[in-house]
């Protein structure tokens, strides 16, 4: 496959996505993206690790995408560790520097400061590794089988 | 959608893995096919349920792949609820009668007996839904990301 003429995602923010996603897979990581842990919130990129760490990572593609998010203290509770992933142009000092943070582009990414570990509780932990598997589930079972998802008013 | 024009899949055991997996589907189960255990273990079809119920499903074209099975019984600990998924002209009274039984077709399915619930212990039970969370998750990020799967060469 030639690289130079694949297609890329169209919103900057998914070709950083798909950078950390592929980083993460080389480091034994699978990923989710846009997944709704809870009504109203939607992360970014949702990581399960080989031990089954759960990281979100949130990519910001400029510093008006940043600060429009009033939302990502509220994806704490739904993860082990949080990382916002931006690209080498983006303006870091605005990050809050106890968060963890990803230089990525849409080829792949580097793991720069790991942040604050703050584990999941039990039932915590298997709800989210729940929706993680069924969200992964879902959209796998839409692309295989298209036409099943109109199967129950066929 | 034009259902009689779709594709359906090559093999007679995929078509009723499809139809199974649209049934579990309306009664809230996500599925991944193919699903390895743990090695030299392939489960047809794996279920996660809306409370985290975990079903395998075998799925018998006919007489003679069902009598080439001889590793059935190493599934039923790596699951819940055990199941066969067979098409009308399967000859029912071959399977054993206290497991759980499921007629299907390519387009859906029914389950006509449950069988005997078996619940996984705790561990098992958080490596199993780990297991289907990272297979289901790698299998949407191949489709998703096609060159990914080649980066750390590129």
């Amino acid at each position: 496959m030639d690289l130079n003429t694949e297609i890329l995602p169209a919103m900057p923010g998914q070709r950083l996505a798909r950078g950390v996603a592929r980083a993460l897979r080389d480091m034994g990581f699978v990923t989710v993206e846009e997944l709704v842990p809870a009504p109203g919130l939607r992360v970014d990129l949702m990581a399960l690790g080989p031990k089954g760490q759960v990281w979100v990572i949130e990519c910001k593609s400029c510093r008006a995408d940043f600060q429009a998010d009033r939302k990502w203290q509220n994806y704490l509770p739904w993860c082990d560790r949080f990382f916002w992933a931006v690209d080498a142009d983006f303006p870091a000092e605005l990050l809050p520097p106890d968060s963890g943070l990803i230089l990525a582009d849409a080829y792949g990414a580097e793991v720069v400061r790991m942040g604050p570990e703050t584990p999941l509780a039990g039932a915590r932990r298997k709800a989210v590794v729940q929706g993680f598997a069924r969200h992964a589930a879902l959209r796998l079972q839409a692309l295989r089988d298209p036409a099943g998802a109109i199967s129950a008013w066929a």
